[in-house]
């Protein structure tokens, strides 16, 4: 058979690297259409100028299309079988992107463990970014759940790697030459709440809403060359429904936290996160942020803010039952490190 | 409260200069995405070669993209809380925008009335778009009616600007360099109508028409960084419906203006503007022009054309009813300067 | 009347060469929206290292978007009275096209003939594609039914041209520089797969399928500044849908083709292909191809193969029934040369 049917379970082995296929070069056309397909803002991946007044030679892409863009690459080989996409741990952005850039990325499986069932199991992979240079530009963990493709296929050794709960400060890696004294807060988005005007435990309402098109989450889905069939074809649900890509509202959630977050400019770590429920087209996406956490970096003039970004559908500040289980109006749970202004 | 909950009518003082965030850089992707948003046929704003043949360095982003760039970053500052988009004018486009620019913009209040019923008042704002050289790209005056706040806000004292009823000729700004004296009218749309050939009074029905949908009228206004609720949440508005942005609706009807007006290449003034009726999803939009005036231009080969755009939901050459007032099936009712080759 | 209402049959005229007008320059923008519309992974249209490692100077636009975007150039000339779209043939790639590449095109009337029932006739056009330098950069024949305007127009004499079956392996232009003995078959797709494990009658299922969006569609036919009326007025057809553009039908299928054929990099010929049936947004597209032929190259590891490529609607492997006549889920039949490692 010539086409990929992709992997099951057991054709994962610890310790294997797997490198991704099809390269791909970005360019201002992947940053006209970020912001097209959602209401980003935030100004250092807006304009070159202002990114330069930063201390960036550039202005790089948005952290989130470096993102989608080596997820995209992974999709084939880690979830085109899977069943869930569980978690995220332990990533950080390492090296901004710049049009012109190429990114190609690879896996390394660091956990295998089947599911008492019999009939899947948990792949946990280390994914890494790399441009054209060989230097990454960003590393995630990542845990899906996988059918097994033959029922009786022995169970490896259970092997669940121990993930860190949250970024440390320490470990976050600030862009380099990245100076937020001269940050001009006028152009930036007109908010004058800086780093210090955050406290732990605020919550923000960031009022807008977005009602979802086909269209457009599958113009978002292609372009990070992600090819899971439940995007695009309504013929493999029963219920004829097209699921939307979760790192989709991810984007979604990040630009309607503008209003409330603009200084908070770049994405530097990604704690954890959880697709809570399924996305569909003709829902209406809200977003809500919690502070978490706060750390100084050595940048100048640059902080660090831990956030909660919760996505849902309709509903503001909906979280978790008293049950302890997301309500059912939460489509994203996630928690991220963004650098602000001091 | 973190989030901007925009501007209510008694927040502008006049003389006022706002300067609007977000400045944003343009590339190719944000020309590409005009052409796939619109029928833009125009060969100045689509090949280089063309437009080095008129003079010009390279071929400009298309003047409407400059205009709703700069049009989206007022709309945090000017229209977030406006009840509707009421006129335009003494708009001026003053120097091309190519993909690499990188622009910013700032409004000056320079009127204020309070209307009679207390609860609204009408704000008049002169916006001026500059690129990252600080150089002024477009100017125009606009009036939106703004709700208060406070319904017990004091009324300003009323200051109704003078404002030109029509940009005259003498005051139209000509790209530098630019010179049609060698033409291609068959590379530039084959239609051989020049300037001499359209006469005042003139209608041109332009036959074609576009079913609009919600992605492409979101995309649009998502890629101006236009943040107006209506737009894109469907549970603002009673009915359920997106409001699509009054700018989506110039830049089709001046698109689908090609056929007929293949040569009027370039905006020059922005005289009125209406957007007679709102536009919804599924609505097939067409549209008619009528020339107003010519005049004469210092620069070889070029002369400019007045028009009447009018976009009509269906029927073609409707406008006004005879109570004088626009007939339900009218969208938009624009009179603008463009150049021609003589 | 300064609309273009477009040629009639009688309006052409054996050996007439038409130059089409709009000149496009294309940047990486176009690319993006390539890449955004399509679920396109062939690594040499992806990623400007990858076609370095392949001796061209910097990845091309997909060998699709030089086609559609010399195609749409025509449509105002050739087909915007067409009643059906009737064939291609003797269709060749000649030079690669990269972002800022300008494409202008020109058609020559190759044959005529009116059909027995005196209201329309066959127009049969050789159009060539030309970059900024005026080298060719495709060319291939088309034929078209177009109305007649006047129905007592005489018929001219018939003429119907002799077209090759299949372009000729010899006649095939490999772009120059073009090698692939340091082809990275991990990095192209994952699949291992050479022209050499590829078997003449082999039948390949490409797997996944994509429901169709109006605006993707839309914005796709806009992008090739294609202005054919079907394919954005509700109102032309009298069940009130909107006919996709065959090309967008081609594209579609050529990038499911990735999955069981990521090695068949380059299209270089277009020897034959019917759009057997109308697509509508709401189909699924599927795809499959078939093994048609192989030949040797004189460019250093690249083989050529020759492939049909099916798209249908839903079902997989139907093309004709005991008819002879093509299924009505088949809605693409395209024969092709493609450039495989060896």
């Amino acid at each position: 058979m010539k086409t990929n049917p992709g992997r099951f379970f057991e054709d994962y082995r610890l310790g294997e690297v797997i490198a991704h296929a099809v390269p791909r070069t970005l360019s201002g056309g992947e940053r006209a259409l970020y912001h097209a397909l959602y209401p980003a803002r935030h100004a250092l991946c807006s304009s070159d100028p202002f990114a330069q007044s930063c201390g960036l030679p550039a202005s790089p892409l948005d952290d989130l299309a470096a993102f989608h863009t080596v997820f995209g690459k992974t999709v084939p080989d880690i979830s085109l079988n899977a069943i869930a996409n569980l978690g995220y741990a332990e990533g950080r952005w390492l090296l901004p992107v710049y049009p012109g850039d190429t990114l190609r990325a690879e896996s390394t499986v660091i956990g295998l463990k089947e599911n008492s069932s019999g009939a899947s199991g948990v792949v946990y992979v280390r994914t890494r970014g790399f441009n054209q240079d060989g230097a990454p530009v960003l590393e995630y963990v990542r845990w899906v759940m996988v059918k097994k493709g033959r029922p009786d296929a022995p169970a490896p050794a259970a092997v669940v790697p121990q993930l860190a709960s949250v970024v440390v400060p320490e470990a976050l890696v600030i862009p380099e030459g990245l100076d937020f004294t001269r940050y001009d807060f006028a152009l930036a988005g007109g908010e004058r709440h800086r780093w210090g005007d955050y406290t732990v435990g605020e919550q923000i309402d960031h009022v807008d809403g977005v009602t979802v098109e086909e269209a457009e989450h599958m113009l978002a889905t292609r372009l990070w060359q992600n090819t899971a069939k439940v995007h695009f074809d309504a013929t493999v649900r029963p219920d004829g429904k097209r699921l939307i890509y979760g790192g989709h509202i991810i984007s979604l959630a990040r630009a309607l936290s503008f209003n409330g977050l603009a200084n908070a400019q770049m994405i530097v770590a990604l704690n954890a996160g959880a697709h809570a429920n399924p996305c569909f087209a003709g829902d209406t996406v809200r977003a809500w942020s919690e502070v978490l956490d706060r750390a100084e970096t050595p940048a100048p003039g640059v902080g660090a803010v831990r956030l909660r970004l919760v996505a849902t559908r309709g509903e503001a500040f909906a979280l978790r039952g008293a049950d302890g289980r997301y309500l059912p109006e939460v489509l994203l749970d996630l928690d991220y490190w963004a650098l602000m202004p001091l």
